[in-house]
């Protein structure tokens, strides 16, 4: 497959700082006529899940061949791998640390490389900063037509991911919180696909750590009143627990990562 | 008139999800080389006013051609219409909430369209993410050259904001707080016109619901010390109370909507 | 030198507002063809230090010829002079406050001019936004090929920044705290080179307002525990205190602008 003109960036560096800007100068110096779009910079330190979730929900609506690098980095100058994944639809660029590979399986994987070359770095490579020394030039060097191999040797496994996978057992959803979103919107890794069919305006049983509740699934806000909890298949096809206009997280005290068991009336 | 390259954005979706840059890939997927102007994703949550006099007050310094997109729609998944406006300047899509009429009739309200005609929408539309599904496409679409008669039925009728207008009486000037901005000051809806000539350097007095002061009509922060709260002509022609160096929402107290009234001395 | 069609961003406005837009709007429509790039609007407010720090951290990233408009400009509408400053390698445009000073120097200024060609700002000149109406402007104009002697007459002086220069006094290192990035990490303004060769793993003590300890130097966050403090060298050459995953500023309580002082046992 062939890189197109955009590249994605996703962080966990915030707006504040100089760091996102040195990545862009980086690309444009290499390739001028790059495209760059933020994904978001404001991933919570550190946090590899809500990462791998926003690059896996914002990449399946690029364009084929777009270039998506993605620095959240805890381990940035250990051992950890800087890796390059081809996938049928596009490129993942970052830290071998399972942040992409989310984003990556959606798409199926082709073939995954270390980024070894020094040649396709910045000449002087930082310990602290390999978004803008390795990742932010890869994605340069490949938009301008660099060949995938030529970034260093193949590799065939990818430090997974710890997200536990949703699953059900008789009538019963189990899942997680995999990220709450800034409206507290609290969406969970059970995918519509499992609800049974007809399911909309039935009650659902909703169990976590911390509230037992029973909520009607929704079609949209609107069918609840302003401040009412509700249940939502989300914008990408998970289901949500939401608020009509208020903030359904801050109402309940769930955390991501937390079980969510669900049980369809 | 015909639309430019350009596609500016505003929501209330933050900085943090996915969801902007899904409009963005949503955009770029359909016209490859649209440029796209954020003009701010920090709208307070569902509020339309706010919405309103930002996309007011940028609109205005944008090229002829450029189509508007601006999401702010707690209605998402109702009844709602989902509009295109046509001005002498510009395009405007988005929920039609009150949302899109004061820049819009700034500029010159030609024709109003319903977006009804799914061929110019995503293939699969969700109930909670329009911006994503409608309204990215349809920019998208019209700056590919899709007449806006395309989109669906032209309408008379938008709905209403319920902002109050600024109003006159003998020498008090009444309005409302229409925005505070990050530095804090306080802009009101009062425009500059309607001072009597020669106000510079006068003391006026102000009243709203919380404060009763009398302050300085300064020509810029600099008239005043550290700290000093002064009045101001705003970088938009509207009224503003701030203060040099200082936060002076903070300072007074003073909530967006407020009643303010001034009289000159 | 020519100027190329990169424009660089970096102010204290904060990104709620309609400010940066229309800053982006006005130079979009004197050159359609501009090329964005934000570096940060999240400078804090009035902070010409920090603002002076990461432009300069910033500039040096990017192709020769980029146009780098910076605005944190509390005397906005006062005396202060609105400047064009022609590097070896770049341009820079903002307030005479001493933001641009650092940047500038370390690229070899060649010469300076002040911004009073009224044909080259907007229509109207605010008194409170010479970003949107001196500075964009004058940015659009230089990357359409206007010359710089055509802004205004050249000039000698700049206003100094007020920093403290490091300096080095025996076996001691006295600099201050230049800036805390979103991470927590305490970056100085005390330079690597400054550092005697194969300091690495040695331990150094840090001396501040409020701390006094011993740490290491360490070539990356992975040489320590999650938690721990260390040192570094910083992403930009200059040394940092840091915590492995957790935010050093926090745990010290450290400021922007306190004095520090290293001895390297």
């Amino acid at each position: 497959m062939e890189a197109k003109k955009i590249i994605t960036l996703t962080t966990d560096f915030g707006l504040q700082d100089p760091y996102v800007s040195e990545m862009k100068a980086v690309i444009l110096t290499i390739c001028p006529n790059a495209k760059i779009i933020d994904i978001t910079h404001n991933v919570s330190k550190f946090n590899i899940r809500m990462g791998a979730f926003i690059i896996a929900s914002a990449s399946q609506y690029f364009p084929k061949g777009t270039v998506h690098v993605a620095v959240v980095d805890p381990g940035v100058g250990s051992k950890r791998r800087p890796i390059l994944i081809e996938t049928q639809k596009s490129f993942f660029i970052g830290p071998d640390n399972g942040l992409l590979v989310l984003a990556a399986q959606n798409q199926g994987i082709q073939r995954i490389f270390e980024i070894t070359n020094p040649n396709l770095m910045l000449k002087k490579v930082s310990s602290t900063f390999h978004g803008r020394d390795i990742f932010a030039p890869a994605a340069a060097h490949l938009i301008n037509g660099v060949k995938p191999t030529n970034f260093g040797p193949q590799i065939n496994e990818l430090e997974k991911a710890s997200f536990v996978e949703a699953r059900k057992t008789g009538n019963l959803l189990i899942g997680e919180v995999l990220h709450i979103d800034d409206f507290g919107n609290i969406i969970t890794n059970i995918d519509t696909k499992d609800l049974p069919i007809n399911s909309y305006g039935k009650m659902i049983h909703v169990e976590s750590p911390v509230s037992k509740l029973t909520l009607r699934l929704c079609k949209s806000y609107s069918e609840s009143k302003i401040g009412d909890l509700l249940i939502l298949i989300g914008s990408h096809d998970f289901i949500e627990i939401s608020a009509n206009q208020d903030n359904a997280a801050n109402k309940l005290k769930i955390q991501p990562g937390q079980k969510i068991i669900l049980k369809i009336q």
